[in-house]
């Protein structure tokens, strides 16, 4: 029985990150979820062993919605590897994680959940490590300007950036914004 | 009656801090402060109208305890306006940062519990826009090399590279910050 429907696993899962993003990390509850989803009293408890395994696979759901798919990887302009080309992808990345605004403060509120739960830090260590990891290699193939340490310079300042719009929108206007991402391209990956 | 003892209003906040960075936004109640601060229940709620303004006291709070006292800021190394001195500027503010913990935490969960209290919104946005409009004017004055530009780039990618230090400080060692610091200064700031 520990295999049930895989599609209601991931209709828990995506009302988890809903609740983590409204209600914060203290109110993620097998009931606040079975609420959120719709769903009998009683049905995350089905799918669940517990807290953790709830929050750490809420986690990794994040990451999977994230992914973009064929389609969108296929409609990115066929223009040759340049800074110009790297600023396109930014945009579309910061677009990406934006639009799914509960995902990313769910994120949020893991990794300062991750500060009192080892094994949830664990987890979350691995997949942001393999998600550095896998970026790097991708630039690498890629023959976009730039190294190691310019991708790793990117991910630091678009994601203060990401979180300052999330919850503070008004600190930056989107022509700051704007101008931040173009500079943050221009000066760390270099012409 | 308004005005009672300030020590013990201080005292209070930062306990206040402390319940954020430990319990998250959700675990800040009166009666939690009250006890980490050691004093008879009842205490805090003297002190404080309603539960809003608690948390906007405490962020101001976490801002007063990161300013650096004068003794600090006399003991600056008296080299000349340079990326080098940049370089140990931004060193001094990442150990100033990380040292407070708490401080850096309850304030990533303040940020959190705005996307749900427009009126915390509205105090974080004030103090953290009061707070780059501080640096970048401090910045100008200096003579130290960069722009604007410069300042706001180093803020995003080093509070970035904070909150993975004090989230999940096994994604990058201790030697790769140092690294990613020097490179950040070095690329945004140019030399």
């Amino acid at each position: 029985m520990v295999r049930r429907n895989d599609q209601r696993r991931s209709e828990l899962l995506d009302a988890a990150i809903e609740v983590l993003a409204q209600e914060g990390a203290r109110g993620l509850t097998f009931r606040a979820v079975d609420k959120e989803a719709g769903v009998p009293a009683g049905t995350a408890s089905n799918y669940f062993a517990n807290r953790d395994q709830l929050l750490t696979q809420s986690g990794s759901r994040v990451y999977e919605r994230l992914v973009p798919d064929e389609a969108t990887v296929a409609a990115q302009e066929p223009i040759a590897p340049s800074s110009e080309k790297f600023h396109g992808l930014m945009t579309d990345l910061i677009g990406r994680l934006t639009s799914f605004r509960s995902g990313y403060l769910a994120l949020l509120e893991l990794r300062l959940e991750s500060t009192r739960r080892p094994e949830l830090r664990a987890v979350l260590t691995e997949r942001v490590r393999a998600d550095i990891a896998y970026n790097v290699a991708h630039h690498e193939q890629s023959g976009l300007p730039g190294d190691a340490t310019s991708v790793k310079l990117l991910i630091l300042a678009l994601n203060w950036l990401i979180v300052e719009q999330l919850t503070l929108p008004e600190v930056f206007d989107e022509e700051e914004r704007r101008h931040l991402v173009s500079e943050a391209v221009r000066r760390i990956v270099g012409e």
